[in-house]
């Protein structure tokens, strides 16, 4: 089974808008286990889309066309359909009456330009909007098929997942079920990483079939993620085989997985310090916020943080945390930070940042000299070096998270 | 003349990676004036990539294909541009040359992979690396071209800059120069801007030639950029042309431009308090830190920026910025936070926020309810409601530049 993405839209063509639509149901297409050879991206004419979609469908099974299905004079995917299934477009009682419900319950009245969004190409059935107007279409085209669905990111991800997933892995055939755990670290280059998880590679390419597949992605200050993917007969052997590889992933490279799928470095420190009943307080130097930032994006985050002090200016430092007199990138500095914000704010655990971020270098220290300190209960400040590269954006970020990974495994190692 | 764009890679069609590069590359062509119909993405295969190349060679005068000229053996878009060409592979001298000294300027031993960088078709000319190893290639084939570039987005866009887009002008005979400017606005909506700067858009268009066109472009948390373009016989004029519309977009706008092309809200803050000769320091509730670390983003923002608290517990609010007793999702509590931390960082000017991200609602009051404090010099605090929707992402993004936005209206009217 093979199917091919289509994303339509000028704005896509001259740099307006990012096409994200394509790469997100590629993802989809490969984890349904359904090839697909070539993505493209063509303009609002009706005569490039019909020659775009005929190539497609020489190549393809099935098509996902996403994008020109709005109300204005240049969304002419339907009109392209119509003339590559060579029939008629035609005004549908179903889906004008679906629009009409949709403006009746916004209490407005339709404009006459979004009754063209009623007109299905004669032999094509529509999908129901959920979210917005503009209805999907299946169209048969000989045994093939093409779907098309809006260019809006929410409604064209729901319609998806909805009918055109579940609809092509029944023209599949497919039974087996694909699955997908993703392990976030933190610690390694990607080369070591590949090293070190080398003897599981090689065991699971031995193996083949039933056990994972394992593919590295280097995601910048996301960290390396190890993706975990298997196809199973069912749901339940599937993840019998992602726990069991997840195992001898952590076996191998011990605390530098952080989370699992979506869980961030924060939500793993926020877990521990939940756990431990202990609440966190940050003061920050050349991250500037970036820290306190991150935490507050979780959830509850009130629970296990109290907040923080951006000390950026170097009396900030002296005057409201105690750092003794000197250089205020140092360890020194770091150490007594996070002990004067922990102190300050009244919290269990100070976390700190100091250090350069450039361009101009500071207290004769070049930019990417910074230190994280750090406070646990009971026990004096700590602090460590951090040797960070880059600009002075990507000196901030790698910072924070560094400093932030330093704090979990301080806290794991503590128990 | 007419471009289109290829990118290859595998990784492309399943997700992995989102292909921006198509995007700026394809904004780049419509700045030059080079009109472009279909961008296509296509896996790591040769007879693909050739098939693609031809396809889009027909309806094109020039190609610009990215990506696959990495050592390793899926990379293969030398091989395919070689079969176009209907030519051999041979090891350019110039290309092993430039290869060896890269890895000899690292102190690195080349890995035999690399040798592959150093193959190319026989008659196409290198574009000698800047920035990582792979040369990028310029491909006749009859009267058009091909060429390619690294898929790597800063070594593409260095090597696009330096010699695609100047020879692919060179060959349109194109000899007016195109200009952009972009105007960023807050606190419009995008139909009531469109709305004010009707008059203009039509008097442009009447006008047609020689003077800009102008786009909208919603932009999130960045704001609505009005974008002017302008064809011109030289850069003298284009300026000209654009200096003129900027001011006519700015008298009817008043003070929601508040940057021009990359100035940030931040940087127009920055301007605002050095002219003045004034230091800030900020107090975040719900937006934790994202003020801060936007505001530190801004090289230099150390001459006007004290630091910050980040006061999420609500204690640390009553305790460290003296807020009086009773509710902290208030105008009361915003504005003595705004001078509690004035008073506390030894600043001259303290913007705060209160409020509820979400996703429970505090004190009663539901999620987006939140609150911005300005205290300026010699004055008590002050406060505005905001009003945000969304989910707490949103939420928090959306007050953060909100509130930076009513901290820039007051010191632009406090001149």
């Amino acid at each position: 089974m093979r199917a091919e993405v289509v994303a339509v839209g000028t704005e896509l063509l001259i740099g307006q808008i990012v096409d994200t639509n394509s790469a997100w149901i590629g993802e989809q297409l490969a984890l349904a286990g359904i090839d697909s050879t070539h993505q493209v991206k063509v303009g609002d004419n009706v005569g490039r889309i019909v020659g775009v979609l005929r190539a497609a469908l020489e190549r393809a099974d099935a098509v996902v066309v996403c994008g020109g299905l709005g109300p204005t004079h240049d969304d002419v995917t339907r009109d392209a359909l119509a003339e590559v299934m060579g029939v008629p477009l035609r005004r549908d009682p179903e889906a004008l009456a679906l629009l009409e419900s949709v403006f009746a319950g916004r209490n407005r009245e339709m404009p006459r330009n979004n009754l063209r969004q009623a007109d299905v190409p004669e032999g094509a059935t529509i999908i129901p909007q959920r979210l917005g107007t503009a209805p999907g279409l299946v169209c048969p085209v000989g045994e093939k098929v093409v779907f098309a669905v809006p260019g809006v990111p929410f409604e064209m991800k729901e319609m998806v997942e909805r009918v055109v997933l579940p609809e092509l892995r029944r023209r599949s055939g497919e039974t087996s079920v694909i699955r997908s755990r993703t392990l976030r670290t933190w610690g390694f280059g990607e080369s070591r990483l590949a090293e070190i998880l080398a003897p599981r590679l090689e065991a699971l390419e031995a193996v083949g079939a039933g056990v994972p597949t394992m593919a590295f992605l280097a995601s910048g200050i996301e960290g390396i993620k190890v993706r975990l993917t298997v196809k199973a007969p069912d749901e339940a052997a599937a993840l019998d085989a992602l726990d069991a590889e997840e195992a001898q992933v952590r076996a191998l490279t011990g605390p530098a997985v952080f989370g699992v799928d979506d869980e961030t470095m924060e939500h793993a420190i926020g877990e521990l310090l939940v756990g431990a009943g202990l609440r966190l307080a940050v003061a920050e130097s050349f991250t500037g916020g970036l820290i306190a930032s991150r935490v507050v994006a979780v959830p509850g985050a009130s629970r296990w943080f109290a907040g923080g002090v951006v000390a950026y200016a170097t009396e900030v430092k002296h005057r409201l945390l105690e750092v003794p007199a000197g250089d205020v990138v140092s360890e020194v500095a770091a150490a007594a930070m996070a002990e004067g914000v922990r102190r300050l704010l009244g919290a269990d655990v100070g976390l700190a940042t100091t250090g350069v971020a450039g361009p101009e270098p500071q207290e004769g220290k070049p930019p990417g000299t910074a230190f994280a300190g750090i406070a646990l209960p009971g026990e004096a400040g700590t602090a460590r070096a951090l040797e960070l590269v880059g600009g002075r954006a990507r000196v901030r970020e790698i910072g924070t998270i560094t400093a932030l990974d330093a704090l979990r495994r301080r806290l794991l190692a503590r128990g």
